[in-house]
This record gives structure tokens, sequence and C-alpha cells, in this order.
């Protein structure tokens, strides 16, 4: 033990890290049961749960130079928020299974605990960190499960959409991977190193796309208004639409046909980019698609190709495949 | 992508690797959306859920010369199961998170993935991966996340416990921190380095021991069934009994008083002895023990200390504690 105002985790128990946590947390637990026991217990009304958990890897995922310890609990809730979200359902609680190296200090894991609730606070009130695990590792790594419950409507999946339907986004496209661009144009040392962004030297519009990547705002409570104006399909966008889309297409065999008007300014960015865990989503009708939704096009019986941009095959690069890519943006 | 037999995750997309490891998985899923869409979705009967998170990670919790891929998915999924089972919960679910250096072949993500099923099939019929995530890293590291439900019973608390109640423990306590010691002082090269284990070197009892360490088999069932009986505490023994005793007996506000012959042949191992998992309860009374928990000792109104072995304070080592304690064991 040291009484050292910021010391590592190596050189403290587990204890005290927890006491910093549950300080960043304190107040926020809804659950039956919450932190502290063996397992967290959660009311699940309806019956029904839906669960997801997605990963952040120092490295592939983020460089500390670029995402504080805040971005990086915010960000890490937000993508597992999206994919709850995009059953329809709404988000009641996230674990969070936290490694890091034994030199992160105190203060780094308490201000990455603010980041998770604030989250919670902005994109899913109601929600909040209820569990979690603490381990050391060489590598930084945040793995986030998030839960959610259905309020009674049925989980909406990737295979309903129907030949008809009307094809809706919730939510930006293309603005994270601009924003990592950016990051890697802009803040790397002649090495290729990352380093530490100058906010003062980007233009509003830069750093609205800086903060689409470091932290996305998925507009979370839109799953389940998606879901009770009666979606047939729907997905959180997080590899790009190009490559997203084509999975709904080929989840419900159908063929998406979009409009690049519908995607302007930028149709390739919108199609390309991805991380930015928007709502895709097919409604039955154009008069059922909900207020926060955009039209991008319909649904179509399926044919040769399952994604059309304005009536043409679209054949631009699918989006992230974190196995094929991981190492195209490094150092 | 690459037609080899046996393919890094590194060489090949997303896809396949998710291929190899449905079809470990194949035919497992109960749930109501099992994976492949956004999310998962369970049901809860009861209205009520369980959910814990536990990680293993490379170096810190264990070494592939040790352990296999299989041993691995079993150690994951079981310690987390005796977490769900601590609560007095029945497990139905696991989700995986898994980061992998991009050198790991594909056969050993698959082998991973059949050592999580056969853990479940085993240890909590029933339950199943019903959902993950996939990413790069340099540091092999697996982060399951346990989903159970209590049918009907309220869960167990570790404060539940009441000066005249009595200690109970189902399953092992030291066997595993024995296998352990027996890696560390029998595999391990002149440079301290892991080294293959030759079990045709080892006794039947060794054997044993290193199984309690690699392939632990908590007494899963034993969880809802001390629930049904009236259990009034329970918690999972993860760290060592004599550290996990203390914890319940601090949210419980009592001391535990236990018999060091309860313990036999070894107390000092049992009390000191982490990762067994076995399952520590507390019941109104000796008649209330179900079939596979033996009495350790009583519960008694709060003392100066909290733990009592004939009588006397235990003061020997608390436990594990990965933050003071993860490199006492290193190479």
């Amino acid at each position: 033990m040291t009484d050292a105002p910021d010391p590592t985790v190596g050189e403290i128990g587990e204890h005290r890290i927890l006491r910093e946590i549950f300080a960043a947390l304190d107040g926020s637990s809804r659950a039956i049961v919450g932190p502290g026991d063996d397992a967290a217990v959660l009311a699940a009304p309806g019956g029904r749960v839906v669960l997801t958990t997605d990963t952040l890897v120092q490295g592939p995922d983020f460089r500390l130079a670029w995402s504080g310890p805040s971005d990086l609990g915010w960000k890490s809730a937000a993508v597992n928020l999206a994919d709850v979200a995009a059953m329809g359902a709404r988000p009641v609680a996230l674990l969070v299974a936290l490694a890091m190296p034994a030199d992160t200090r105190l203060s780094f894991v308490g201000a990455l605990a603010s980041g998770l609730r604030a989250a919670c606070d902005t994109l899913a009130p109601g929600c909040a960190v209820e569990g979690g695990d603490l381990t050391i590792s060489p590598t930084l790594t945040i793995a986030v499960t998030a839960v959610g419950v259905l309020d009674g409507v049925d989980p909406v999946l990737r295979s309903g959409a129907r030949p008809g339907d009307v094809v809706a986004l919730a939510g930006r496209a293309g603005r994270a991977a601009a924003g990592l661009e950016l990051l890697f144009s802009r803040f790397r040392d002649a090495a290729g190193e990352a380093v530490a962004v100058a906010r003062g030297t980007l233009s509003a519009a830069e750093r609205a796309d800086l903060d689409a990547q470091l932290r996305p705002e998925p507009p979370i409570a839109l799953g389940a208004v998606a879901a009770a104006a009666g979606a047939t399909a729907m997905m959180d966008v997080s590899d790009g639409l190009a490559l997203d889309a084509r999975r709904l297409a080929a989840a419900s065999g159908v063929t998406l046909a979009l409009s690049a008007d519908a995607l302007a300014p930028d149709p390739v960015g919108a199609l390309e980019g991805g991380e930015d865990h928007a709502l895709l989503a097919t409604f039955p009708s154009a008069a059922a698609v909900p207020e926060g939704f955009r039209v991008l096009g319909v649904v179509q019986a399926p044919g040769d190709d399952a994604l059309l941009v304005d009536g043409v095959a679209y054949t631009g690069p699918g989006g992230w495949d974190p196995y094929r890519d991981w190492d195209r943006h490094t150092g």
C-alpha cells in the first residue's frame, strides 16, 4: 500500500482501485444488486433480455496520445449501447472487464469510469455500470457487455427486411472515419507515432469529425423508437454503411437500393466510413419512418447485387474488417 | 484470404473465424436470438437476470505452455459459471470477447470454442455461448460474461449470514493452488520459463491437482440447490477461503468460526489456495445444508476478528490479489 496521491494500479490493492471506480459511479446503479457481490442482478421486465459485447484494445482500436481515459470510457460504452439499440431494446446495464498495465495510474481508471458513466447518462439515461472485472495485462483492454430490455416489443433482427420496405438511417455516416483520417494525417510525428491532438489547429467541422471518432454519440434512444414504429429490420452501422447494408440485405434475402442524394454531401465517405454506429433500419412504409431517421432508399427483391446506389451495384470497399485491416492504419 | 489448412487469424477475415467458432458451437444455442445479429436475445423467466464478467489474460492468468486452447475455453467458462452459481442462479448463456494476436492459428480458436462448449455442457447443461466479439490484440485475452436466471428464488447475497447459521462449502479448496505450485516447481526451464507438462511424470493425485488448476470443475448446479434450500449467504471462493470468508463475514457483519478438522488434510492449503471456485454458503441450520455441501463451522456475532479457525483468529495470508500478487509467480 502507498499513500501516493496518484499511485499506479500495480502499487495498490484491488480494493483501492474499486473504491476509485465506485466513487466515479456513485449513485448511478439502478440494479436489484449492483457492483460488489459475485454478480449483478437486474430486473428484466417482459421476461427477455438483450446482450452484446464489444472490446477496445490499445493499438488496433485506440492510441493513448489521441484518446484520453474519459474518451475511452465513453466510446467503449457508446459502441455497446448502439448494439443494444439496434435490436430495438433499451439499455439498462453495462459490465466492464478492464485489463490494464501495472503502471496505469489510479486517476486514469477513475477518469475511464467517469467516461463510461457520462456516456450512459447522456446517451442512455437509466443505464449504468452494474458490474465488472479488473485484471493486470500488458495491453490496455476494455471489454464491455451491454444489457437491454425490450419493454414489450419484439426484437428487431437483421433478417426482417421485405421488398417494398423503406430504408432509413438515424445518426451520422462517415464522420468518425473522417475524424480518424484527420488523426492519421495531422497528429503523427515524423516516425509515424501518434502525438497529442492540438484542437486549436482544427476547424469547427474538423473538431466535430474528431469528436465523432473519439466520443461518438449514436442515437441510442431511437432504437426503441424504431422498434415501436414497426421497423422490420435494423442493425448498428459499425463497419461502414456499404458493408453493413450488404449484411442486412444478405440476412433478409433482399437488395437494398439507396440514393446517392440521400448520402450527400459525401456519398463515398458515408458508404465506406466505419465507427459512426448509426442505426440502419427498414420500415414498412415511408409514413412509418419515425422522426430522427432519414430515408435512404427502398428494399427490392433480391437481385445479382445486394447493394445498389442510384440503381448501380456498389462495388467500393466493403468497410472495416479488424482481421484484414487492423494494421492498415498502424504507426 | 487463404486456403491454408490452418491459417493465422491475421491472414483471414472475421467471417472465416466466425465460421470455425460456429462449427464448434453448432446446435448448442438455446437463445431466442443466438450468435449472428447485433446482440443476443435471451428469455429471462421470473423477470430477473444475473450477470457477471471475468477475464483471463496471457501472462498473469495463464501460460500457453501449460494451458491448451481447450483448457483456456473451459476455465474461462468455469470461473464465470461459478459466479452465477454463487448468486443461487442457473447459468443460461455466455458472451465471449476474444482478443488475440494476429499469429493465432484458426485451429486454436476452434479448440478454445470447443473448450467453452464442453465446460457448459459438463458443468451447466443448458448454458451455451450466445454471443461474443473478436479483436486483434498483442495479448491473448478472454473476457467472458455469464448470464443466469433465478427460477423464482431470490438471489443469495454475501450479506445475509446471521449468527447461528451454519457455514458450509461445496467443491474443493486448495487443489487448484497445489496444481499451480506443481507447474511452477516442476514445469519451468532453467531460465524460469514455462515448459510443456509431462503428465506421465505425475502421480494420480498430482494430475488431479493439475486438472483442478487447468480445468476446474466448480459445483455449478449446487448454487441453485443452495438457494432453494434457503442459503442465507453465498459466494464463489476464487481468491482463497480465508480471504473470501473474511469478505462474506464483512458483508454480513458477522464472524465465521471454522473448524480445522473440516479443512483436513491440509487446512492451510485449503484456507490460502485460490482458484478452486468452490461455493461458500451459510444456512439457517445444519438440517438445511443440502447434499454436496460439507459443514465447516458456524456463524457468530461479530467479534474482533472476521475469521476464526478452532476459535483463534486466522492471520495467514489473505489469498490472491491480482494487483499485489500478479508477478509473485511470473517466469
